[in-house]
């Protein structure tokens, strides 16, 4: 069987700003400054759903959750943290973790689907993916 | 300190049947008969971020997780397996385990705060409550 190597789907490397791999998961910042916005692309070729992961993988995801989730809480103003696996348009498995503010451009309802991305400024993209690089290396 | 014990929100008692008790979470069917839709609840008092668990918990969780998406995703007709924990309004930690079919009444959009709930008739919950329990002794 040919080996087949992990790609990030294209459709996520394109709304994204890359940061780093942790050790299951590509970090990615979502390039929407309307919400800190962090997804998990698990580094295998061919996952879905995350019952396509095995155990040891699955309980690794959730760790990887938990780093970025704890990070994006201890942000100023974050009132609630959405953790998200839906896959209905890019199929690729990803994880969005996403501080919510009561207030948000959606809230109380759910970030996918609601309005139009808002682009970061070169400089605050440049600031945030090293603040968020920061927990790559822990 | 008092030991505090664990409560299901009222808002998702009032929206859910009850399936009964995982290891770590109460398994609740969602009476929305548009799509089959499970929740874990962890059954600790005082939760509502995925990283207010212990480590420990958190792995449960995940296999939690799997064993209900898992049984979701081999019910006919099904596509996409949504997991999302959003607590937006309901604060009280709880997971949402989605079966998803190209075309449904959200699709390709997410479930929460999508129209309204239709409820189950009597026989079809009670039908499907007795297929969903089975996961509670395995």
């Amino acid at each position: 069987m040919a080996h087949v190597s992990f790609v990030l789907d294209p459709r996520l490397q394109a709304s994204t700003l890359a940061v780093g791999d942790l050790g299951l998961s590509r970090l990615l910042l979502m390039n929407d400054a309307r919400f800190p916005w962090l997804i998990l692309v698990p580094r295998h070729a061919g996952l879905v759903e995350i019952v396509d992961l095995e155990a040891r993988d699955r309980t690794l995801l959730m760790e990887e959750i938990a780093l970025v989730a704890h990070w994006l809480r201890q942000r100023a103003g974050v009132d609630k943290i959405n953790v998200g696996a839906l896959g209905n348009i890019v199929a690729q498995l990803h994880v969005h973790v996403v501080a919510r503010r009561i207030g948000d451009a959606a809230w109380p309802g759910p970030v996918w689907g609601a309005g139009t991305a808002r682009p970061y400024g070169e400089a605050e993209a440049r600031m945030l993916v090293g603040e968020v690089s920061r927990l790559i290396n822990t």
